[in-house]
């Protein structure tokens, strides 16, 4: 496996693929990967020719008083990770290498699928997300890239993207891999305490109680989501960003009763930790 | 040649072209094409295996005070004029192809590079370029794409817009083409009455005028716009939009005295009718 640091470097492996007629499986990180990325990073290999793993803590999508320095950096562990899954090519580039000018090249998808949830309470982030990825796609020129289910208006935000701009890909989602006991893995839950970590857990399982009884019949959107909401705020130290939930495909406003996919999902804080988890109600099940 | 006029049948058209490893050239215009145009497609002819000449009178890149519904519209003559010079395709889809959501994915190039010249006077062009050129370029797969000097900031912002998304492909920005007395080929030629197209010709001889005096050694930038300025100013037809002269590349203000190449660009109103107009003073030359 090769550990590529620079843009030319990248170019020059990938054009090489491309003149082999060689497929291409990207999976874009931000490092400190787990087995949530494991995942991804083990169908691509499963589906393509060659594999790609960027790491990249992108600085465009932190917000000015988020955790952009505290970010766990774990290159050489990833690199492990990587290279043991299958990788070909592990791509951790410099800020200065991925965004070359100091005026800025932006692509942002706009209106209500980055203006909720998420792009509510971080008004610039998928911008960065976007643009990072964009970046990505062109460098890697991938035949698929992989999303975590986890991120789950990031993988809606990007469909949309592809779809707007005629990327030349497949967009694949895997679903979320959580703890053996349900919390969603996260680089970020190397941040929680002890006792955090345990009230956490009222993030999964509020969840999972809202799917059971979606699945046994529930269609109210507002019973299921208030339901979340009272299990979480039952719980001492978390405070809620969002609970909410949206039409699938594309967040749209749900009608109630709920018809279709319907995505119900959370923003908490723990301490100064702030975790996301959701569940897709399958209603075209 | 083939007309395609859906984003399906150009992706299928583009893919074969792809799986046979055949280089490809794209020429972007706005249809109503000129010997302007010309001179591009017969470069992507000589230079690559295949040659698409894409047809959109792109409706995000017109104010909503412009000339979107007068812009002249002439695809017949514009397939005629494409495959006498060789095109292999041209692209000629409807705006609900190129958009296809409701809401909008935008490619943004922010900074004074956009912000200046005709940026100043068409504040959301640029983006509109930036972004049907982007999904242009993620259609049409080129090797390389072929502009006019003519849109001198359209060609800076694409270059910086390349490089900053990594674009995998070679802008190619060829003269501008002139009629016999020097007025440059323009789509928008057509609007003007025949005293104006007289008065345009200010534009030219201006120009010329100040390049020459450039050549012979004067290196205020200032004086030189001022010249032409004027120039343009006895004219009582023409109302002047700017004359103005920045740094290339990138379109930074310009240092007096003016060493390395910078951009002398005017924009003017004849009745109305804008024209644009420019010439590169060569410092380095």
């Amino acid at each position: 496996m090769q550990v590529i640091k620079t843009v030319k470097d990248l170019q020059a492996a990938v054009a090489a693929y491309k003149k082999d007629g060689v497929s291409i499986g990207l999976v874009p990180t931000m490092g400190a990967l787990h087995e949530g990325h494991g995942s991804l990073i083990s169908a691509a290999r499963k589906e393509n020719d060659a594999v790609i793993v960027s790491v990249f803590v992108n600085p465009t999508q932190f917000g000015p008083t988020e955790d952009l320095d505290a970010y766990p950096r774990t290159l050489d562990a990833d690199c492990e990770m990587a290279q043991a899954l299958g990788a070909d090519i592990v791509f951790a580039p410099s800020a200065r290498e991925m965004y070359p000018s100091d005026d800025d090249t932006w692509v942002e998808v706009t209106g209500s699928i980055t203006a909720v949830l998420c792009g509510r309470s971080r008004p610039t982030h998928f911008r960065g997300v976007t643009t990072v990825v964009s970046k990505l796609f062109l460098l890697a020129q991938p035949d698929r890239a992989y999303f975590g289910q986890k991120d789950a208006q990031q993988a809606e935000v990007l469909k949309r993207m592809v779809k707007d701009l005629f990327f030349p890909l497949e967009l694949v989602v895997l679903p979320i891999v959580r703890e053996a006991d349900g919390l969603a893995k996260s680089s970020r839950n190397v941040y929680l305490s002890a006792e955090e970590r345990k009230a956490a857990l009222v993030l999964s399982r509020s969840l999972a109680g809202a799917a059971a009884r979606f699945d046994a019949g529930e269609r109210s959107g507002a019973a299921l989501a208030q339901e979340v909401r009272e299990q979480i705020e039952a719980e001492p130290l978390a405070t809620i960003d969002y609970v909410e939930y949206y039409a699938l495909p594309g967040l749209t406003e749900a009608a109630e009763p709920l018809t279709g996919d319907t995505l119900l999902a959370v923003a908490v804080r723990f301490g100064t930790t702030r975790l996301i988890d959701n569940v897709i109600l399958e209603g075209n099940k």
